[in-house]
């Protein structure tokens, strides 16, 4: 099958494009035309060698002819569309429009992308135009009423914003005088968006404001536009500093709860307070008399009876917290599992994922935070509080480029809270997340992780004056022979995240493959069991994560109340170091399990809590050490008096370590470890253990956990970093060949036909060309676009007829009454390169401009195509991957759909509103990104 | 002159292109060849009402009719070359090849563009090939013997790196393949390098390193390779800090010798110690006996007569040390003048500036700083400390955008040593110098400002344990009623920064303006006079600015001895208060009229001592608030027995606002002094007085100092930043059109009429397009590259005759030993966009990629040329100034050659080191930027 040119490929062989009908964006099919009136395609001087076929002039297509699509050679050949040379006619295929199952490419197992190719759909008005999705609901027909069905798509014109579209949504006149990229309609869910094409229409919109502004209220217009982004970042943060105070005491309690409850109030009217409020006042919690261990509630005295209750009541509970959770995730919101950091690397990268960041995930992910591994993980959270003030902002939720700025600051938020960092936030979310972060997205970040954190500090949730219950100062500092101890717990950092990636992936991989696991939740019950009888009997191990984090990177000449026993001395160290040792080494095996289940839990501060275990047992090492050898000539600079080895800084280290080796951050991570210890002093340590463990990690594998995740997922996650190793191969070997493309003439086309090319191929964008003999490249018309304009002028007002002519060029002779222009939502300034450009200076330009498709023309003619899609997968190698994949029967998918099969469709595929939890979402307040 | 479309222009005019010859990149004149064997152009459909003229088989030119090149229709029209309708043939004039001077546009006044077609030039090979100079020069004719000559480029390919590219240098077929951007002579200086291409460069270069390393050596190989980035880093983060300890030091002791000299030692044998050394031991200052003021050493006794002698010797100091900074400036390195901030962000923006980082300009920097103004501002030496280690680094030296990478690193690593204040300098780099800032750059900024950070404190210079000298900590919070002070400090130093930024640029302009004005080394004398005897007089303004700032920054609970009199109380805060503004206001006055003058100087210091005084006023009308008022109910949340304001914090604020008005920085500010108080508790009253101060200061202009003295300096800078308002107009209307542009024909040319062509046309660049009927684009090829390959290919081992033939294309008949193959010097793949396309895509594209030119092709057919420099004149509206330069000669140069005249010739003209400094400078370690 194919039209595959084997002379050309012999080097190419290994990055041949990906089956067409994944890429979402352009890939098409060639479908030479049975139609009467088609003239035989002639070959001519300009595009030697090659027969194109195409779509023209088809006015009643009843039966097509396919030639199958995929231009890769490593496609078994298939029965129905054998191979053949460029050069004789290809082997056809004759189908119905109608019976897109007897593509040979579709295998019948339902494709994310493919499905709107089943329900040809229109679009309706979103909250974009009006705040009230009740009004837009009026205003545009009924999912169910008939068509123009929905899509959930916005329409987004190049003109200044939402508003100004609905004059010319009829496709009229206006800003036709820019023969630019086009208007366009909004982005359908999974797919990419065009990041210059977004930033080309803010630099519009901003230039018509500051050109139309006259006088003192052009000034104030000016002055609300620009002030839109602050309101939404101080609120963000606002929200940001509340939930996260909410959530340590919720969680607080939650964990707490494990253990006992609080008796205090009549009749025990406080059991709402958490073991520290209830024991407020005390001079100790072992003198505090209002909180009852369930022991003590159940008036158990026998010391077995005791373990035996609290065990069980601490394994009930983690159980059933787990599991309340995981349905909350399970029943309203998908995307709330996980730690998100994946998802919103890929939504910044520039991919859409509706639902990811609506009000449902808020809700279950503040929930499932609070209920279950009750961690302050709430970076993922955070972007989504903005969600409730969006519809008052049109000038940033008009655009996806901004509204991914506002996301980037919110996760500054996220970490800013749940570190207590508001720096390490800004460079958390420069460093791992964003994609592009211009200057002023810097300042617009710090401003709402310094709001965020003020909030929390503000609300002071554990009345300690500190921003996060791990926070500490140390009164002395560290010495040159450290050094090596400190190096070496890098080391073990590095090996940590190296190993912990490598497990949690396995675990990941086996788990997809192995089908006769029981379902996601009873995944989740079965690990919290294992978890909890696992905890219990271990000292650190049954703390709360925060706690222990806390204890351990604490001075012990500044602990009143050694909970953890971690300050003895003397001979009870060796069970105290063989204890720490053991949890973390427990530690590692339970969060490469957990990690990856569908409860909202996410990896930091598990992470830390390892790396924190192992180095304060190191710590105790080199404290025992120095210890019984006050002699030994390294130790010679210790002052006699002073405690030379303060072993919480090797705990804080060791958690600098494991965050690194896990998430292979840099600076981010010194920063937040920093901005937890509040002193200079350490920051050196602390950045060479972080360069160590970078280094040893980097050994193990280049990806880091997050990047693990988008890989194992396969989100269309394009990686900037110029690291990423490209072949060095002309991209005329890997784009999509103009013989394999479906593309359109510029005239010859009437509505219908254009609708029949839309119902027969799934492709996301055609190129529009000058004629069948030429092939002069004009420009690229999205499926979106296209659907649209041809479902509005079927429609009143203009309800033309099927047979209605439609244009891609100017027709000086042409009744604009009666036929439709397409120009101006077609791209008429694509980018494009000759098809003699290598593949590194594609690449760059993918990567740099956040392009969606890139068009290859040699002296104007087509050559050829090249989508985000197809360079991701050149660069992520997942030829393998596809080869698996196309042997199966080609059943791929971007994995948003695949993980766990019904589960996951829900999610992502009932978008029109007829699934119980779309019922119960207000259409009005739904996808913000 | 030139052929302008006037119909095309109605709305264009404001934009129209600026002349051509001041456009480095590819700007380039038609000029009808009077070559017998010419074809007649012949009008076609594809190009329509245009008459395309070329240089086309041109074998024997001695004549040549050049059309006047200006496409700009605001020229006024010149006698010898008036103004044709573009149907009609454009009026000729016939001019030798010989004498350019005849050119219209040439009148004769020196430009920097020009002058590489006055001496056409050959190449040699720099230290990227070998590491010692010396060994370069044996291999390469040396610069004096004949031609080639030396131009100061380097050679770089699209190979691997330069060691591979000797093989190829000769022209051979090595990399053919590759059809691709093309191999690349080195940049020439005063121009902009091509981001994509070396990015793409360095992605070829380790794709090569990675395929070819096999086993355990090729793994070495890979490991050297990596670990040059680390040691050139370290290595600079080292020298910067040893650098910054030596010169606060040694500034210190000239700073203290305008009042007195050490006495300690036998016959005064320690006069080398500052003040703070020689009376180390002392109990306080004035105890000390050693330290002796030049009163004292004169036996003056009588307190008119001390005043009066220590006047005199301030002054003296003062202007000795101004004046021989600025011989030193003048003298040996231009390019050290200022605080160089402009300068390193337009050389991060991808401008080539040689000599800037010389080894010359460090020396003389250091000197300079140590010397005049004696101030810590190291940033824009530290860069320059990396000089000396480069030969050794191969593959950072040969790419320009990775030098770029190390260049921002340094400057981070130079505020972090200025400010002690690492992660700031990070950010400083980040937000206001550089231009691409990817992921790895970050980290590698915080290796090496951590490292210089770490170096400093090591030596701790001030023997106080901190940083800096005004590194605070303060004990006490802040209340919510000191928001509004806080707030109003933010708006003062906004109007501050405002009318700072006025007030410099109106000096510099009148300065530009008046031609009867001193030499600058005058200007500096009578400046540093000034300064000197306003300065004096006034307590606060005699005080070194380090040592100013710290004390008015202290909190006077925790200041021994109060030498400003900061922490007086009762009636004599009065006087205070006055000295304090007057001291502010003289400071503001002074600052504007040095910050510009030919001495190594920054602004950054200056500014927060203006802003600190004025905000320690406010501090202090605010304690006596409080204290006169306690019961107000304002100050209800003043604890009774604590000192309810703290001064020094307002100071503090002062300082960062005023900063923040001055440069419109914002994170950076903000971390700086939060890593100079060490408390996040005063990060938000900074946060909010820094928002005030940028909002009140963008009231005043957008443009900071440093992009004002960018934009004043007509630096080549594209500003990235989002804000830039881009007007919405085709393209068509800017771009250089066909029908001006210089274009070569892909055959019928030889050495001799390329030669020809060279010296005829300044431009830097030529589109190459397949013959004169069609039009069709081939590629691009810069002059640097035409230059290099016609002068190697004429000498040994080539010696090809002048009637040689030369193509573009593929000429599958023409035998490669006897022609001229161009092809791997074009780019072969150059962006090209549709004339249709907008210039908001256009601008997008050129700022986020860094292109040095994009090429309209219509279906093909090539329709113009934009350069990076054309779309920087719209960008900054400098058509007015180009009106006025136009009109007056068209002498308009980069400012870089035009500031002060002859002077600056010398560091930027006489590259071939045929200057005094030149002489003295080995040409193996020249240029590394």
């Amino acid at each position: 099958m194919g039209d595959f040119v084997a002379d050309d490929r012999t080097n190419g062989q290994k990055y041949s494009k990906v089956p067409n009908y994944w890429t979402d964006l352009g890939s098409s099919e060639v479908s030479p035309h049975t139609s009467p009136t088609t003239a035989q395609p002639r070959a001519r001087d300009v595009v030697p060698r090659r027969q194109i076929h195409l779509y023209e002039n088809a006015k009643k297509p009843t039966k097509t002819l396919v030639m199958a699509s995929s231009s890769a050679g490593y496609f078994p050949p298939v029965s129905q569309g054998s191979s053949s040379s460029s050069q004789s006619p290809p082997t056809a295929q004759i189908v119905d429009d109608d019976s897109e199952n007897d593509d040979p490419l579709d295998s019948g197992e339902t494709v994310s992308f493919k499905r709107k190719q089943k329900q040809p759909s229109g679009l309706r008005f979103l909250s974009a135009f009006t705040s009230n999705g009740t009004a837009s609901r009026q205003t545009t027909p009924s999912p169910r009423s008939g068509t123009p069905n929905t899509t959930g798509l916005n329409i987004i014109g190049a003109g200044i914003d939402g508003s100004h579209n609905t004059n010319a949504k009829d496709g009229g006149p206006l800003d036709w005088y820019v023969e630019g990229p086009g208007r366009r309609v909004g982005y359908e869910d999974l797919t990419a968006i065009d990041w210059i094409f977004e930033y080309t229409k803010e630099r519009q919109r901003l230039r018509v404001l500051y050109s139309s502004a006259t006088g003192l209220l052009g000034y104030a217009r000016q002055l609300l536009d620009a002030s839109q982004i602050w309101i939404v970042l101080i609120l963000t943060g606002l929200a940001a500093g509340v939930f996260a105070a909410a959530i340590d005491v919720a969680s607080d309690w939650l964990g707490d709860l494990k253990t006992g409850y609080c008796s205090a109030g009549e009749d025990g009217g406080r059991f709402y307070l958490n073991k520290f409020f209830c024991c407020y006042g005390y001079d100790g919690i072992s003198q505090c008399r209002d909180w009852r261990p369930w022991s003590l509630a159940l008036h158990i005295t026998s010391s077995g009876g005791i373990w035996f209750i609290e065990y069980f009541f601490f394994i009930s509970f983690s159980v059933l917290f787990a599991l309340s959770a995981s349905v909350l995730v399970k029943e309203y919101a998908l995307y709330a599992k996980h730690s998100g950091i994946p998802e919103i690397k890929t939504v910044l990268g520039g991919f859409v994922i509706r639902r990811f960041m609506g009000t449902w995930t808020l809700v279950i992910k503040s929930l499932g935070l609070v209920g279950v591994v009750a961690k302050p993980h709430t970076i993922s959270l955070m972007p989504s509080s903005v969600l409730q003030l969006r519809p008052l902002f049109g000038n940033i939720n008009g655009n996806e480029a901004r509204k991914r700025e506002v996301l980037s600051a919110a996760a500054a938020a996220g970490i800013s809270v749940a570190f207590g960092s508001p720096i390490g936030g800004v460079l958390f979310s420069l460093e791992q997340l964003s994609y592009y972060f211009p200057d002023k997205t810097m300042w617009q970040s710090f401003v709402c992780a310094m709001t965020a954190a003020v909030t929390l500090q503000a609300f002071d949730p554990f009345r300690s004056g500190k921003l996060v219950l791990y926070q500490v100062t140390y009164s002395t500092g560290w010495h040159g022979f450290e050094m090596v101890p400190f190096a070496m717990l890098g080391i073990f950092g590095g090996i940590y995240g190296g190993l912990f990636i490598k497990m949690n992936m396995r675990v990941a991989q086996w788990k997809k493959a192995a089908t006769w696991l029981p379902g996601p939740i009873t995944q989740v019950a079965i690990v919290a069991l294992l978890t909890a009888l696992i905890n219990y009997p271990n000292f650190y191990m049954r703390a709360q994560s925060s706690e222990l984090v806390y204890s351990l990177f604490a001075e012990c000449s500044k602990v009143l109340d050694d909970q953890f026993g971690l300050c003895k001395t003397g001979a009870a160290t060796a069970g105290t170091i063989f204890l720490l040792v053991f949890a973390a080494i427990l530690g590692f095996f339970l969060a490469s399990i957990t990690f990856g289940l569908q409860i909202p839990a996410g990896i930091i501060l598990p992470s830390m809590a390892v790396g924190a275990l192992f180095g304060r047992a190191v710590g105790i090492i080199m404290e025992i050490w120095v210890h019984n050898h006050p002699t030994f000539f390294l130790f010679a600079s210790c002052e006699p008096d002073v405690p030379c080895v303060t072993p919480g800084t090797y705990a804080i280290i060791g958690a600098a370590a494991a965050l690194g080796g896990v998430t292979r951050m840099t600076v981010s991570i010194v920063v937040i470890m920093f901005e937890l210890t509040g002193a200079l002093t350490y920051v050196l340590p602390i950045m060479i253990a972080v360069m160590f463990s970078k280094w040893v990690g980097d050994a193990f594998g280049k990806r880091g956990i997050y990047e693990s995740w988008i890989h194992f997922n396969e989100y269309p996650f394009l990686d900037n970093s110029e690291e990423t190793l490209i072949p060095d191969i002309p991209v005329s070997q890997i784009m999509t060949r103009i013989e394999d493309l479906v593309v359109l003439t510029a005239t010859g086309h009437t509505i219908q036909s254009l609708t029949s090319v839309l119902a027969t191929h799934p492709y996301r964008g055609f190129p529009v060309i000058s004629d069948p003999r030429e092939a002069i490249l004009l420009g690229y018309i999205s499926r979106a676009e296209l659907e649209y304009n041809l479902n509005t002028s079927k429609h009143p007002p203009r309800s033309l007829p099927p047979e209605t002519e439609t244009f891609f060029s100017h027709q000086p002779l042409a009744d604009p009454r009666t036929t439709l222009d397409l120009r101006p939502w077609m791209d008429q300034t694509p980018l494009t390169l000759p098809s003699r450009s290598n593949l590194l200076l594609t690449a760059n330009y993918f990567q740099k401009l956040g392009l969606r498709y890139v068009l290859f023309s040699d002296r104007g003619v087509l050559q050829g195509l090249l989508t985000k899609k197809d360079v991701w997968y050149v660069l992520n190698g997942a030829e393998e991957t596809r080869k698996t994949a196309g042997a199966n029967g080609l059943s791929v998918n971007t994995g948003l759909t695949r993980e766990d099969g019904q589960g996951e469709e829900r999610g992502l595929l009932n978008r029109n509103g007829d699934s119980e939890d779309g019922a119960s979402i207000d259409p009005g307040d739904t996808p913000i990104l």
